[in-house]
């Protein structure tokens, strides 16, 4: 298994790859040498009070959160915060499958949950950038799995959370979405096990795949209001074939695997023998709930329910018909109520 | 492709099947000796003008629609209607793929639309039953793409019209639900173009399409308030291994993706040269719309859009966190609030 140049530092860079030395891993195992890709945005102040922690989504990079969430005049401003954005394992740019070699290349490599990627991160903040705290965690979709995680596993640490558009324990509904994912790709005979040559060998899997997020991952009113046409694309079918398929056609399907394993597994409540409530209930930092109106499989009814075990956390629903693809910054609706909800958020006082 | 004994009078009947004849399709071709297999309950009275149909959705046939919608103490009420339900061209009963010979067997089977059924209905019930007219037209899903056919093609015909979880117009967004639900057949290599053995052989395929159900026919709320256990499953492993993957394996694969092709299609504005407006502007039956709230394909938001074009009709969502799926009737309080808006729509004075 060979790298995937759609992973270079020209595509999703600039990103330093740091190595943290070696990971265990919760379900056993442990990735030796482990490099976390990151990309980091302004400076960190003497105090370094002013570092935020911006985690990645499902088959995201640290590229397109920069170009969602960071830039002069947004709320995740480098003039002001020292911005670290860390690539999840399995990523691609971060230590994943498809960059790995030897015993744990391609289908073998082993099973990381977000708790990994969580003390992976921690050891990095830590370590290399001396800090012991964070103004803010903020993430969308796996991205607030991991926000959700520090909260919980490091409540001291982090002082302001925003988890946009996903949950603290994956549901079962969702569970069940994660797998038809991944049983479009691994249903595809070219898949062959997880020892295909490149990407392509899975190409009608993965445009299956691409398929479920059309359904999945923005809502009927988006379409019906015309807003993939809006984007550029004549027709629902130039819509699927060139931009949904197109997205994921590039990606490698082992990685891809390894990130939806660990979605569905997401579970704060690891940390307090299965109980939510308490898991929950340890979190000092100031909280921001954020699901998007639309979202069909992190919906705002599950998020909610949720944030009622969180103290002193408040509800911040963000409206928008793109439904959870709305992460994806097409809507600017969104991201001004996102921009609202977190320069409130950064403007409040913490512990 | 032999006969499959999932769709006989054991376990759907019983049903008597009637043949009328050719019947043109929309499409092109033909089918030379139209079956359609035909369950009635209760007597027509001297003046013809108690008849109500009911249509069947995707996967259904006239036994669930008896179980779900007829009985006594129920509006729909063999003591006071003559209430005729007709399975859908495809299903396994009427004339499908499953039960054709020769040159439209299995995957040969032609393509045939909601419009095409409508017509087949209306010669039915207008030669074997002497009908000028129906009290009612009643169908979910499917059925309620029926339901929109039979109002704007038949409108003298049509009194009354309760459309369930379902639009006058597929969307686009349903379309490529429906086309997941096909892909998860298809690509199944035991499908083999449609010239499989029998369903044991796209058992996969069958099982994928069954997990697509799982997330889209219920709802994240259902599975969280715990519904499905209280159906009597332990797990969401075994509601999808037992319950959803039990109940479309024994189904025919090419009699499945016949219903799919249909539903993706439906679309009353055919009537109109693609104006949707006029097509529902025609409608004379006092028409009631009834999405259910938590339906994730057929949803309260693109229904009202509809129902808004329709003259003198209502709108009246049902409420069930089951979603689509309440159809299935397992929600006693859906079933209350249909008989209900049912009740209210049959005492209704038409013209």
């Amino acid at each position: 298994m060979s790298s995937n140049p759609y992973y270079g530092q020209e595509g999703h860079g600039p990103y330093e790859t740091i190595r943290i030395g070696n990971l265990e891993l919760e379900e056993g195992g442990h990735i030796p040498d482990c490099a976390l890709a990151v990309a980091t945005h302004g400076t960190l102040n003497a105090a370094k009070d002013n570092a935020i922690l911006v985690t990645t989504w499902y088959s995201g990079t640290s590229k397109i959160m920069e170009q969602v969430y960071i830039g002069k005049g947004r709320a995740l401003d480098p003039a002001k915060y020292f911005i670290i954005v860390v690539n999840q394992i399995g990523n691609g740019l971060s230590t994943s499958p498809n960059n790995s070699v030897g015993a744990q290349a391609g289908p073998t490599f082993p099973k990381v949950r977000i708790g990994d990627d969580v003390r992976a991160q921690h050891k990095l903040l830590t370590e290399k950038y001396g800090l012991k705290s964070l103004a803010l965690v903020v993430g969308g979709s796996m991205g607030a799995q991991q926000t959700y995680e520090w909260a919980v596993r490091y409540p001291d640490f982090v002082k302001r959370a925003a988890p946009i558009a996903g949950t603290a324990k994956n549901t079962e509904h969702d569970f069940v979405f994660a797998e038809t994912l991944s049983e479009a790709i691994t249903s595809d005979p070219g898949f062959n096990g997880g020892k295909y040559g490149s990407p392509a060998d899975v190409a009608a899997g993965l445009k299956r795949h691409a398929k479920l997020w059309t359904v999945m991952g923005w809502s009927t009113d988006f379409f019906r209001e015309g807003r993939h046409k809006a984007l550029g694309f004549d027709s629902m079918q130039a819509f699927v074939d060139t931009f949904m398929t197109g997205y994921f056609a590039p990606m490698d399907p082992n990685d891809l695997l390894a990130m939806a394993w660990k979605w569905q597994r997401g579970d704060v409540s690891r940390n307090t023998g299965g109980d939510l409530a308490s898991a929950l209930g340890r979190i000092k930092a100031k909280t921001y709930v954020m699901p998007i109106s639309h979202d069909m499989f992190f919906p705002p009814s599950d998020c909610e329910v949720e944030q009622r075990l969180i103290p002193g956390s408040q509800f911040r629903p963000l409206k928008s018909s793109c439904g959870h693809l709305g992460l994806f910054g097409v809507d600017p609706e969104l991201l001004a109520q996102l921009d609202a909800n977190l320069n409130e958020l950064l403007a409040a006082p913490v512990n």
